[in-house]
């Protein structure tokens, strides 16, 4: 139901998601250079978590790219006689997976480099990481059937199926992480709060965006609100949340210094 | 036989193989940076595995784009007409042969990276990596012939030449390295012994991806299981592989660090 943007004077909704994954382009790939460059400035047990960092939003800039020019494939946009554009469907398919082939990288590193900055005992470290990391990685993968069904309940079994693993994860990070949050440093402790609830907070609109369908909505407006709530949901998920982590590195590399 | 998916209708097997294989290209384009970023961190004596590591993953990352290529290249993917998308062969060959020049270079290298984590005697590390790189590089050459045979008892008849140096390396890795892994230090033995073992695991999967079209499946549903198939095996042994080479050396430079 992604294919139905065929009408005259749909320039202006056809630019928007346009607009909006270029934005992700520029976002993405500009936060990389960020964390990288950084990578010399932060104390040797933070660079990790900051390498890490910077692959999300690489893995990320990289699938920008791809929806981006899949985008552009999927329509014809001209005005050749005159007056009104009119955009129409070039007969090249829209490639809907580059986003779930993204997250099925990029979330489980996400919340691996969550853990990594909060500097946890090693056992601890590892068996969150993995709990969180094979969580998300099922979330989407259960999501995906869905989000290519046209049938409505099909696609309400899939978001639920996903919702499980989902409430685990955000749940683990908005409770299950608040003790060990508390052990954190004074200056730090603030910061990798800010990075747990951003990462709820914004995850929290993908279940949102991806039940625009599900309401029966189709065509050209469901298309633009999902298209454009995902990039801004990915840019705040992936490069705000890293600025976050860079930040706690940032700090933990100044009170490492005073103690020296 | 990889030219036979003209079907109406298709998109979903076609998308699957295609996403695959950006799945590939995100997956070991990332893992190279990564490995990469982290040489600083390691200390001198790891840096080598940790380099071809990343030059393994980057090899596969030039491949990946390469089979991507010409998987689009080779199929006309569009729905004219409006309705179904049709799949059919552009006329333009999809070349298989990506895969086994993407081997030739990267299994010997990988087995001689596996060697390097072990700091093994300079006698003992150069026996060993010319005896499994040579024995892996026969063994990829005796799979290609069968590759490319549509004729099922040529294909079994290289498989199984191949299959002579494939269990020979196999052996070296779970019984051979078993003593001089004994050797290693307690931190690091338990992750050599992992490296090893999922080197012999996922390579067990390429015989049976290899013999999909042996066992006469041809056309669509074959093609797309063994893309898919090598896809996923190629991640695990390169990019999952070498994050445990990584943390070998990670742990190395942890307990140097203790010991000074």
């Amino acid at each position: 139901e992604i294919y139905t943007l065929s009408l005259h004077d749909a320039l202006p909704i056809w630019s928007a998601v346009y607009n909006a994954l270029s934005f992700g382009i520029a976002a993405m790939g500009s936060a990389t250079v960020f964390f990288w460059l950084q990578l010399p400035n932060v104390t040797k047990n933070y660079r990790t978590a900051l390498t890490i960092t910077g692959i999300v939003t690489l893995i990320a800039t990289y699938h920008y790219f791809r929806i981006f020019n899949s985008w552009v494939a999927a329509f014809d946009v001209s005005n050749e006689k005159g007056g009104d554009y009119a955009v129409s469907l070039s007969g090249a398919p829209f490639n809907d997976a580059y986003r779930y082939v993204d997250w099925l990288l990029t979330v489980p590193l996400l919340l691996i480099e969550l853990i990594l900055v909060m500097k946890l005992p090693a056992e601890q470290t590892a068996s969150l990481s993995w709990q969180l990391g094979v969580s998300s990685a099922i979330m989407v993968a259960l999501g995906y059937p869905g989000e290519i069904q046209n049938s409505l309940s099909e696609r309400w079994t899939w978001w639920a199926l996903a919702m499980v693993p989902f409430l685990y994860v955000v749940g683990t990070l908005v409770v299950g992480l608040g003790e060990a949050t508390a052990k954190q440093g004074e200056t730090v402790a603030p910061l990798v709060t800010s990075a747990r609830l951003l990462t709820a907070v914004s995850w929290c609109t993908y279940p949102f965006v991806y039940i625009i369908k599900n309401t029966g909505l189709a065509g050209t407006v469901a298309t633009t609100y999902e298209q454009i709530g995902y990039s801004l949901a990915d840019v705040t998920a992936k490069a705000v949340f890293g600025v976050l982590v860079w930040a706690i590195a940032e700090i933990g590399r100044a009170s490492c210094r005073e103690r020296v």
